[in-house]
């Protein structure tokens, strides 16, 4: 699909939580934090979700003239009618630009990415935005310190246009897999019909977001490799030559695991440590990141990669 | 988009709660809802969403072979995290096959199908499963009698793949526009994390559907038709050659008003009396019921039109 992405936004709301700051609210110390999650700090919003996807909006924008379609790629939504794509549009100030989400949890960026590639290839659309927006921190159950360190607040966008002739930018492969099988390792079981806010047997911890993590580890370390090997099979392409790995920032041992899959470590990029886990947004905000630090150029091959809830596993290939 | 909808599946849940069944409980007249509402009767689900959905998705995949690619499109989620289309495809016993969703609220069906008929044009899958399944009644507010004796629970399916040489099934247009001036016509404002379940400021009726029916109809008739118009425009398609109308089965009134966009009567289908708005499963639930009656003939014209929470407004044509 020969798609370039020409710009990129990045939201980092100003305040900072650091791990210390946290420690004592989950009965746990710095180093634990630190060495348990990699977390050692993250931003927290006093905005809603739609005015950060707001700001990264505006940031990939620029000058450029509006889109002609916006997606919202987020994982947890700002309530749950109409869609969160619609106040983040509102923010922006859009009127009868054709907006919706898409969701696939934390992979919900680079899904519409493909999404898009496919539809500018139709000839569908010529200006695309998509915004990750995500107050993950609101999500905290302190009772579970382990995900309750994880999490921090962001947003991350990107303006997909069709690649100029002459020019190489495209989406190479994408492969999905989901194994409901693992549903159960990463949710927040509120917010839906299944346990209504308003259902006597919903508990507050319905609502707030659970994590199994070594139940994740244990499925993605025999589920992930094949995913990455059908990537690299059906494009031809060695996996040596890949420039940047942009994983999902799940934590500290989850971007490290992805050195095992082949690529060289200076390759894989990491905010984790810095940003959190910022669910869906973690992946557009790394591009954005590694993108506005100029280390990007035209040609190289970039991957996008991650584990979501589901368990989803995702592996994307660009030609930037 | 050279796509053809290959099989539907619709499910209904067993229960009927007539108009006058209800009416006691809104503190009104059944003559009141069938007035204001045209809904004489619903089918109520003790099934959750993801049930529903499977039973609909065997119903369209009948003995052919599985999926490539499933999306969930549904308005409301079974829960925030993961996506619905994960527990659907756990009901479906399905392992592997990448799931998503898509929420275009009301419209979620003909946006997923769009953009299914990009990707299976950019040769990305080759039989894809759409299902829309939705809980209306869950959601009822019974301080509000208007829109509480709309819904109605119930699930559509198709399974989509690419045109076979020789035949002309195909998208033929699509267009979808968002006004969010109108994002506070019809809204579950908690769930999210703007009033998320835990906070104090959340009120019950912000967890239930409030509906402003007044502001969406002033707000659609000053913007629909140019939405038609741009279709028939950019298609060349005369209106006269629509054989069917599948509108999103709002309300009586709703689907009554469709005629006014230039279709004759006879050709716009009515489900609502019997089954009320079943938010995002309204449309596919429509359409599987005329293909199933055996109505629909290859190489007919089929519109899918709607409005959806947002406010978006939906136009598509279909050559069937």
């Amino acid at each position: 699909m020969r798609v370039k992405i020409v710009s990129t936004g990045r939201h980092l709301p100003e305040r900072i939580e650091t791990a210390a700051d946290l420690a004592p609210r989950l009965g746990v110390t710095e180093d634990w934090i630190l060495s348990r999650t990699g977390v050692a700090r993250r931003h927290v919003s006093s905005e809603s979700m739609a005015e950060m996807g707001a700001r990264a909006a505006r940031q990939a924008l620029g000058d450029g003239p509006p889109p002609d379609l916006f997606i919202n790629a987020s994982g947890v939504p700002h309530q749950v009618l109409p869609d969160s794509s619609v106040y983040i549009a509102e923010a922006l100030g859009f009127a009868g630009i054709p907006c919706f989400s898409i969701h696939a949890t934390c992979l919900s960026f680079p899904v519409a990415l493909h999404n898009i590639g496919a539809l500018i290839a139709a000839g569908a659309y010529r200006r695309v935005l998509i915004v990750s927006s995500e107050l993950g921190t609101r999500g905290r159950n302190y009772d579970e310190p382990e995900s309750a360190s994880l999490f921090g607040d962001g947003a991350g966008a990107a303006v997909v246009e069709p690649t100029p002739e002459g020019e190489q930018s495209a989406i190479l492969g994408f492969e999905l897999s989901t194994f409901p099988k693992g549903a159960g390792f990463t949710e927040v079981r509120g917010g839906g019909t299944r346990l209504h806010p308003q259902d006597p047997r919903t508990t507050p911890a319905d609502n707030l977001f659970h994590m199994d993590g070594p139940g994740i580890y244990r499925m993605a370390v025999r589920r992930v490799p094949p995913v990455f090997n059908r990537l690299f099979a059906r494009t031809g392409v060695d996996r040596s030559r890949v420039k940047f790995v942009i994983t999902h920032q799940a934590s500290g041992p989850a971007v490290t695991v992805v050195e095992k899959f082949g690529f060289r470590p200076e390759t894989i990029v990491r905010r984790v440590e810095e940003e959190g886990n910022c669910v869906a947004a973690s992946i557009p905000m790394t591009l954005a990141w590694v993108h506005q630090a100029g280390s990007l150029e035209r040609g190289d091959l970039v991957v996008l990669c991650g584990t979501g809830a589901g368990l989803s596993i995702l592996t994307m290939l660009l030609r930037w």
